[in-house]
């Protein structure tokens, strides 16, 4: 489905609270609604605990292997917070302080500012920094990699700064049919169109519970027309009462 | 942190809808605590898209390297329901009907059986299968590896039913302190008692917007006293009133 000159992302998840289940993760699907509406696909998410050496390999091998890599997590300013020296080391760069971002946290906490808090300005020799009014501090980006904060609202805004730079996508044309069936009555028929419509991505989502619709059946293309043409195909093998919605 | 010789698990994702954000991922969590609840640490998740040799190559490389394995998706009956026929490629398996799932099925469904929905009965050969009465179909367990539904409510019943098979864990102690401060100020502190504990696991998470507390510090360990010494080092290190809550 995937058109290999088509930019790709990864995403690398950080934290013992999300392993332990403290915490439920709550990036990624902010994320992977922003990389479609750029045309991008996540291709894989990888939810690893707070280790220098394990965050290290994962980021080079998600870098060396999609476009785009966001890390979430692990950037604070504390112990548990290994994030920078890992990157820092899969890099094989030093640890240093970015002055800019340094003067910003200063400025921010006045009298109350620590060492503590100044950790937050440290960063991968030879990073790039972005810089967006709606955000604090600025955001590490190293080569294609952006370092990502894992509590949800700074992500969002570190995220909606980023966005621009993440280009190459060619955007997606997604439709859905709703359908009071459950799955096993549509089999043959998703088989079928499946097959005849192999550059349009169908899925098929039971739901329970719903008194509106049994089954979701989605059809996702690079172009209109093929959606369009496997989404009619579709129709034309169900019977109509059984319709609840199209969209 | 872990003992060599304690079980530990992971989990494998599966899913198109998850990683275009179609759908929040809801099972990890779950998951994450049933395990932290009986011992077990999660070490690692993977989320990864609909397509049978990464889910073939991903399970035999989680169920080489974890005691546990979880797989979450891709057990309907559809097209890009692929998980099984995944993990039987993974086994270098073949994929059989398993009777009594079959007989169950048919059972329920009665006149309006089809081969869609005789299709949730297949299993790689040589699976075993976790019956329950609160799960309408059995579970497919293939040596380490237990294949559930992507459906949360359904997720939520068979892992439910799968729990007492996991065995090998050590329970864990946890406790937490909740501050007024922010991070910055608590850095040093925390510096030292994770270097003076270092069979506790020490977390720091600030948050945002709650009136009551900015940074929620956790001890977690496999015996309390180890917890207890670490935690009452902690509170010694804070002043008394910026600590919001003990627990």
């Amino acid at each position: 489905m995937t058109d290999s000159k088509v930019s790709t992302a990864a995403a690398l998840v950080i934290g013992n609270e999300i392993l332990s289940g403290k915490t439920a993760e709550a990036n990624v699907v902010v994320l992977a609604r922003a990389l479609r509406l750029a045309g991008i696909v996540l291709e894989r998410v990888v939810t690893i605990r707070d280790d220098i050496d394990t965050i290290a390999t994962e980021v080079r091998a998600l870098a060396a292997r999609y476009t785009w890599v966001f890390t979430s997590g692990g950037v604070g300013p504390t112990h548990d917070d290994l994030t920078v020296a890992a990157i820092a080391k899969a890099y094989d760069r030093n640890v240093v302080i970015h002055e800019p971002t340094a003067a910003m946290i200063r400025s921010h906490y006045g009298d109350t500012c620590t060492e503590g808090h100044l950790r937050m300005a440290l960063a991968p020799e030879g990073a790039t920094f972005v810089v967006s009014e709606s955000t604090r501090w600025p955001t590490v980006r190293i080569e294609n990699v952006f370092l990502l904060p894992g509590v949800p609202e700074a992500f969002r805004y570190k995220l909606d700064a980023l966005m621009p730079q993440i280009v190459g996508g060619i955007p997606f044309v997604s439709r859905a049919v709703f359908v009071r069936l459950d799955e096993g009555p549509l089999v043959t028929a998703l088989d079928s169109i499946a097959l005849e419509h192999p550059n349009v991505e169908i899925g098929s989502y039971p739901k329970w519970g719903d008194p509106t619709y049994r089954t979701k059946v989605t059809f996702d293309a690079r172009d209109r027309e093929s959606v369009d043409r496997a989404l009619e195909a579709f129709l034309g093998r169900v019977p109509k009462e059984e319709i609840a919605t199209v969209e």
